[in-house]
């Protein structure tokens, strides 16, 4: 083959790969930029290099020696750029024997979790079944799904260390825990107790604990 | 314009309009058939009618007299058919002074509510942004609007009966109450303590009064 | 519980709390910003507040006296920019006795529409079913919905004044009025009578009553 | 390479490819089978052909003898099932000179056109922007977009025939001719007079033409 | 009508108009803006005119005196920047007898041909039914659908030239081609034959032939 | 609190709780029902329990003897059937040193990968930014990202054993093997030359290396 038909092979694929502003094969997000529904602005696809689809913030956990003898590490968009527009998250959760992450739910995504290390009790609370509890014990190489939004936990039943690693199906897929929302804010004290039926004696008790106020 | 003419004209529209058994304007809901991801299957349009794009169910409201001195009824794709595939649904919400819907969550849909009578103070807690709590007092005719997946409330502080029109952007925006997903079932004491730090005689005492068990 | 323990429980949440900016909750619209497929740029949710998820706009409706006795008030992310990215928005309509909304479609959404006061005769026709027309008079506290993009209207066919509340779910519905999209406009007579069948000396007619030329 | 490496490597490979009834990669409509919103249920992919991706029906135009001189045949899921799910459709307009395609709108796709041979003014109206109309003449090769929802058109202004090809991004996007759904049905002159402002006398004259009564 | 009244319509229906600078009905794209995961920024709509919905680049075909004797032009959202948030998106393929356009693939939407002239025998593979080949030679006005990210082709099989009108579902479908993913770039020749059973010695002719190293 | 005031709470709740046909937490595949665009047909929810939830066939890897001394396990709603509607799906690789997955796109979803155990060297190619390969040695803990439909590859660069988690944003992601797509059916060898640019004796000697004809 002849330079020349390699040039004009060049010039018979040229139009759709002639632009380097072109962003339609990822979107990295630049995490100074404007957000919008959809996402983050896109960091100019010049730049991007193959340490921006590389994530190493899970390859350890963080420390249990808490409240909680667990700990999640997040990697969602604000963690990893990479993920913007790619309708995929991750985190790794550590427990201590004992160790507990709290009930809490993900607006914008169900969740999965495979147990890398140890074993777990994780589960999940359906409202429109009569508020029917979902719990299963899961050992190491096993998965898990949680639905969008609904109320979940996982506890470290077992007597090692365990390590899960969760995914979700949106880059940003928000949490929200409930005892924080509950007694970790300035959220009255009468209003708690008037909207759960948790009795405010209990509910004051937990927002000291919880560093709440209110 | 000749008989001919009239008949030319059906023909030449005629491929758009000939086929009885299209849904894609409408899905009417055959509640006794098969549910998808997306939703039920279709009821045949040549089947539908008005009827069945007008609901009454929510003309009155529902009986206050209960623990909650409020009510809400539901007009979601399982008690208005029409609604199928459409991104819509709406529920009616009628509070006796000092009433409260509890605390809740709908996992597939943003919520915005309208004060059709009296006063309520509505409020939700956003997960993201350190569990900051927004309530507001709104009086006839204001709206507020509860992002997805988001726990949110609704109080009767005035001094006379108040009712609100809800609405979501999705046929079956789902609900979970926080009440009835810890203490209205037989999720396991222990585990609610666990995941919430609420500590169990609590637990159990709700337990008694929501229905639930273990 | 310790203030070391308090201290480490803030720890363990943080990953998940840490950033002011955020905007996976909720993204109000900042209206002087950019505008996307998707919606405005979010507003620094560290200056958001519950007022941003208020909307005051629809407690009283518009005036009535004109040529439709009758008139919208909308609560669209333009009005209303707490709705940027929640797919809600809202309407009000006023009729006087006889009043009428023009018929008209909303190219992004479907329209439910709740009757606050008064009744209405409602109704929209179909492509699809052979432009079969569906209409129902709707009392007080009925809902009624609008496919997506489907000619509708809604006319106060009682002795007394109406009010309308609609919902809609996107932020940012569209709207076009069919009367005016045919002769408030310097659309050409002759195109209008080519792709409506309308006589051009209608169409001029009502060119010059709704403001339109050509 | 031996047969054990072959055969071994089939088995390397088999998980994803052991099944003949995954639908993933296409779901051919079962026209006769149920709707969903979502489209129709699969047919069977073990007895899908090349045929079923290949639709000949725009081969040749529809008969333009007819009071608008133009004709549609469409190529939509319910005439070319293969295009179920995957968000694609086709249509193509035949014109003899002077001949004009309605108003009309698509309430779940925008639309592109492709002038495959002579010349057409085209056009649509934007309900947001006041009403403007934009409108431009399109000769052959050149194609134009009408956004989703909006009202538009096609005439033929030249002197010989014209075809277009035109396609959409939704496998079923409906269609409303403005016309149609004013005159062409039972919809009360009383009702479209009050909703367009177009007298009754016009309104009456125009059911006559188009079919309709009432 | 008197003026008063026309002006009371006006005001009637103001609220709806009265923002120049509301972008629902369309988006097109400010191709020196920011891009974000839903496409462009928006251009200000005031300065949109007609010119923005039509593309006249695809009138002509590129040349295709080249090593695959066809070519093609594409339309998408970087050369026709109305398309921004509509979903759709076209190209042209211009074949000499004996023109093949590579096997490619495009991520993010489905494609859909049309034989404009002469006649192509086209196909693609589905990697679900057992790498099943769906190939069929298509004449002049027949269309084809392709289902999104599957591997594709078109060979020119006639004697004549060949002309292809190419429609997708998303205004930035993206495309990906076999052989210049393989041969045309800097890929690992050894990485290239261990993934895909080529051997290296035709890895290094062809990324001879293509204009790749390694 | 009295057995009077537990009977009205139930009745306050119930609407929202009295159906056992609801399926809008979850839609469990029926893998012997009716598939859609959207997914499969739900499972009557009344017989859903944790175990649907649960998937274990990835405890254990597949068999790496083979070709490619590498292989897959899936766990797409296909084998684990409670993914259905809920935009996730995963996989397990298992790699002997030397080991590789061959390279394939997946149509329907970007892919995470969390490697578990040793160590892959990983990458993928766009096809916008001039066929730039994205290449990356991961550890045991690091996670990377695939964009969506974009070829790509893992190989076990290490001395040891390898296992990669790997994650999808859809419950059925699909996946074409590009060597089985060109090689391992009856592509006509003519043909795969003509779009590939690699010859026939190739073309043929690969064929008959991964069992393909033609």
């Amino acid at each position: 083959m002849s330079s020349l038909q390699q040039f004009l092979l060049l010039i018979t694929l040229l139009p759709f790969f002639s632009s380097t502003s072109l962003a339609v094969d990822f979107c990295v997000a630049d995490l100074n930029g404007y957000q919008t529904p959809s996402g983050y602005v896109c960091k100019n696809p010049a730049n991007v290099t193959a340490d921006d689809f590389v994530f190493s913030g899970l390859v350890t956990g963080a420390n249990t020696t808490n409240i909680n003898k667990a700990a999640a590490t997040p990697a969602t968009v604000q963690q990893f750029p990479g993920l913007n527009g790619l309708n995929l998250a991750a985190a790794r959760a550590d427990f201590a024997p004992g160790g507990a992450i709290p009930l809490h739910t993900h607006p914008y995504s169900s969740e999965m979790i495979y147990v890398v290390e140890g074993s777990v009790t994780a589960g999940f609370v359906s409202g429109i079944t009569s508020n029917k509890v979902y719990v299963k014990k899961l050992k190491k190489g096993e998965i898990m799904v949680f639905p969008q939004g609904l109320v979940h936990f996982q506890v470290n039943t077992g007597s090692e260390n365990a390590v899960v690693f969760a995914t979700f199906g949106n880059a940003d897929p928000g949490v929200q825990m409930i005892n924080a929302a509950l007694f970790g804010n300035d959220f009255s004290s009468f209003l708690v107790e008037k909207t759960t039926n948790i009795d405010q004696a209990e509910v004051r008790k937990l927002k000291k604990l919880l560093g709440g106020s209110g």
